[in-house]
């Protein structure tokens, strides 16, 4: 079975936090033990796992990928010039994997499941499927 | 079961769209439902997942990775001279996975899978594995 | 059946070899096929797979992300001063899925599983799970 996860991003560039939608949805599968993977669908965004407590660490997460990867470009050749997201995408991943163990997503104790939008606002979604085993 | 994707590249930075590949050894496989991984044996090539519309994205993709890690830096000390090649190589990843729902990949309406060779052109190989659930 | 290696590292910026620890944790479990996945707890720390025969190649990827992620920069805000190793532990990922293949990693023959640890020396643990399928 398949999850989705809608999304309304409010930025150009954003980290939300999904990690409590992730969780409901094992929770409401009553899987014990496997594998979780949340896919973000779209080449302008994707997904990372990193810390949960300093919202300044998305800050300087942001803005650093921005500073090596720079919306403008002169170089640049696609129309739309949106390079730099199709490249933040590719950096950080289209998706997470996470164990899952004894009913509960296997994170560390600061790691937080982010959605990461690089080329907002947008409506988005990503999907999330459980592999038992 | 594992299957083979035997591919010929053609430069030494190249994105290669496998997609139909991976979606033939899907269907010749006929799961409904699961995780696909697509992994490269290589340490100087990766996979990703981008767009598969407008070819420039590509050109970009590579052309940007390029600048962030040129093939000449001064301070390396690796004798082969491919540094830049395995960087490229952990920053996209050593393979990708999609999900797979009611028999097909569960890719975004612009996603392509793609076998990226960055220390080409050379004879490779990627390998895929289906794993049901 | 989740299994933990307990890794010590001793430098800020390291990849250690944990080909073997995860290796003999396959030959425990006796599982033929497969997928395994490693997996990194810390948000400044991650998993990778690169060349494990010149070991100069994990010197210049470690400098090399100094270079384009350096440990200062002015801009930062987060007060621990290591959002370097953040940006770091995202674009290597916390995680890596090898596929298993009659009873042994189908890693390629220049291929290593490193656990990368970006802001050591400090104690730490990565996560290895198998699927069997």
């Amino acid at each position: 079975m398949i999850h989705e996860i809608r999304l309304q991003t409010k930025s150009r560039d954003e980290m939300l936090d999904i990690t409590a939608q992730v969780e409901g949805i094992l929770v409401q599968e009553n899987v014990q033990d496997g594998l979780i993977v949340v896919y973000s669908p779209h080449t302008t965004a994707g997904i990372t796992i990193n810390e949960n407590a300093d919202p300044d660490v998305q800050k300087d997460i942001l803005r650093r990928l921005e500073e090596i990867y720079p919306r403008d470009n002169a170089n640049d050749r696609h129309i739309e010039g949106n390079s730099a997201a199709h490249l933040k995408a590719s950096t950080v991943g289209a998706s997470q994997s996470v164990i899952i163990h004894e009913g509960t997503l296997l994170l560390g104790r600061w790691q937080g499941i982010y959605f990461c939008e690089f080329d907002g606002p947008r409506m988005r979604s990503c999907f999330v499927k459980i592999i038992s085993g």
